[in-house]
């Protein structure tokens, strides 16, 4: 077999059969076809399409390119979330421990910010002594322990993934479907897992704008998923703004703990039950999805799910007095807050733009290893639909560095749209999948 | 400016400024932009196109990345003849000398076999002793005493093209008009002639097969061409069955001196004049096509043609003998003739077939310091359109290497369909652009 000849069946559109595809990604990884050759078979892929057994193939390979934990020792269901990226979108940190307290198991790998969208590693991180780069031995070990354990992807997990994400970024193929799909999927599956529930989000903060595109996302992953012998449900999730009250590390981190402290007013919480319930129901361990949630809803009011998350950060190095005082969370020395200059209602928030906000002031990366400031956060006070007055507060930023306030402050204030007449409303949960 | 956006630019369709295909071109060349990126922009044009600006400013930017000979000094016309290749065609050899006896200089940069395709250099190099990796001042220095030169690309020519060449090689993004007009002509402009005639070749021995892709090749060439203002003309040539009566190196040297010698019967010697003539004309040097015709005619005739060629084979380290002895150059030491097996005349010849079996037998590199075998060669007896009975020859091979003799003799005899009524007559030039 020769690369050129794979490589000119997908430019001419042609498709690749699973061995074919098996070969490509095999070599790829192991460093005998060089980037430049995987590079010209990305975009003709994506110029020219990939058929779903090409797309499920190069999950496979890809999931197959790595250990895929075997997690058959620990007695309960084992399931994960996986969200496709958004602005304020701490779920992860409440419905793991919610979860692991119902007595499923929550074996979840994740990331860290990306583009303007945050990361749950780096919101763990908030916690002091909190460590997510563990060997799977110490993963496997917390997880018996306490039925949860949020790392971060280690060298073993679809090291293919990591090399060709790396070459699309490089290459303008990210926003492929088919191969979006395969860099999800590869990873999540690679858990050990018997369920998966996508949070696939869409709005001006997603990376899909467009509902009908994420939709197409969703059911691409749910077909996957399901192909692979798991249970997957997606739900198609509002990002026209971002979600709960905070934007930023620590400020998130201490938002997620008050929902484990039972406080469950706003989308945020509403957005976790969501979320928790399905995860009971794919796991297997729930058959209803009212009876799911309310025992999400339980584990969050009584504190079974805040000592589940105590006994998790104890276990993963972290502080573990956070639980009970949030205070010890970074959070900006500093304090800004930006008023309505008009009498309307918030018609629209630049929800990337305010992503993007945070990332610039200090909370973004332009490498890896760069360091970030845990504590620079927004507090959202107006959100779509809210009524405001000349003078009330729209959004406080906590800040460390000063030196950017001038352009910080032009930049919030142009991202909240104010207008006499309400938005179109617009459901939290647009669909299920 | 980053990579990344002119990708995507192109991925999207859209199209690139001059000035960005120069950043691209200069910082690939330079080794700032690395194989993947220039890949997938490659295998994007390939897919999306390139307008006509782009192609344009493509080939300035890799005819600038190197040296553009000034050949001012001398002060007769340069022409240049540039044929797309295929099975047979030694007519380099022939028109180069003609057209120099002529008094236009020849400064012709020429190619080695690609595929089943014979090239220039390497019939050049089966004379004993020719060099043809000359240095541009050994270049300079001997068409300035004899008006003709032939060698091969030098680092200094179009480096960009060499290093894209080798990568489109590897990627399948070589059959694109816009990078093969860019290849050809980023090469060709940079001889410092004035005028250039192309010999475009189609059918089943050609690149391009189908007359329509060869036509539009053409006429971006010529466009492009005059677009820098060069005088160019394009031939389409038929290439349905090999030019001439021998295939090889060795003899095909052979047969290119037997018409310098004045054979002028069939198709090779009237392929030669009219591409000879077409030279004239558009170096500036003769402005009527019948006169300049008469004239290649009678340099051939004459002798004057084989003199000027002697006194080039000289100058180039070759042995001049060859021009009175042809049978100093190699030819294989067994022969083994095919013989027709039935009554009928011969429908079509697989051109492509015949170009392979002689490189397969030994003209054929896998790297290009592969050594080759000059002497393989084939002499074919019937051509398209002949009439043959039992037991006429078909076509006899020359060769060193007796190992695949059976197979050869196999692929020989399928290479030649006989039928009962003959085949649709086909000129030789099938079209001036």
């Amino acid at each position: 077999m020769r690369v050129q000849d794979l490589i000119e069946r997908k430019r001419d559109g042609g498709a690749l059969t699973p061995s074919e595809i098996g070969w490509l990604i095999q070599g790829y990884t192991a460093g005998r076809i060089p980037d430049y050759q995987m590079a010209a078979w990305l975009m003709a892929g994506f110029l020219r399409g990939l058929t779903e057994e090409e797309t499920l193939a190069l999950v496979e390979e890809m999931l197959r390119s790595g250990i895929v934990l075997d997690l058959a020792e620990l007695p309960m269901p084992k399931v994960d979330k996986h969200s496709t990226g958004g602005v304020g979108d701490k779920t992860s940190l409440v419905v793991a421990p919610a979860v692991a307290a119902c007595g499923v198991a929550v074996p979840m790998i994740s990331g860290r910010a990306l583009a303007h969208t945050g990361g749950t590693l780096d919101k763990l991180e908030a916690i002091p002594g909190f460590l997510t780069q563990l060997s799977l031995t110490q993963f496997r070990s917390i997880l018996a322990q306490c039925g949860l354990c949020l790392i971060g992807q280690t060298e073993e997990i679809a090291p293919a993934d990591r090399k060709l994400y790396a070459l699309r970024d490089l290459t303008a193929t990210v926003p492929f479907r088919p191969y979006m799909c395969a860099s999800i999927m590869s990873k999540k599956l690679a858990e050990g897992i018997d369920g998966l529930v996508l949070d696939v989000k869409t709005g001006n903060g997603a990376f899909m704008r467009q509902e009908e595109e994420a939709r197409a996302l969703a059911e691409l992953m749910v077909r996957v998923g399901q192909g692979m012998g798991k249970r997957v449900i997606a739900l198609l999730t509002d990002m026209d703004q971002p979600l709960g009250r905070w934007v930023g590390n620590g400020v998130e981190t201490a938002e997620a703990l008050s929902v484990l402290r039972g406080d469950l007013a706003g989308d945020l919480p509403a957005l976790c039950l969501e979320l928790g319930a399905r995860m009971l129901v794919v796991s297997g361990a729930r058959s209803g999805l009212d009876e799911a949630r309310e025992e999400i809803r339980s584990v969050l009011r009584s504190g079974a799910a805040l000592e589940r998350f105590r006994q998790g950060i104890e276990l993963q190095g972290g502080d573990p007095r956070v639980c009970d005082d949030p205070g010890i969370l970074p959070r900006g020395r500093f304090q800004q807050t930006i008023y309505a200059d008009r009498t309307g209602i918030v018609a629209a928030l630049d929800t990337t733009g305010i992503g993007r906000i945070v990332m610039d002031w200090g909370a973004g990366r332009t490498r890896l290893e760069d360091p970030i400031d845990l504590g620079v956060g927004l507090e959202l006070h107006a959100r779509r639909g809210d009524a405001v007055r000349p003078g009330d507060p729209l959004v406080t930023a906590w800040y460390n560095d000063p030196a950017p306030l001038g352009r910080m402050v032009a930049r919030l204030s142009a991202a909240w749209r104010i207008e006499e007449s309400p938005p179109a409303p617009r459901p939290l949960i647009l669909a299920e999948i």
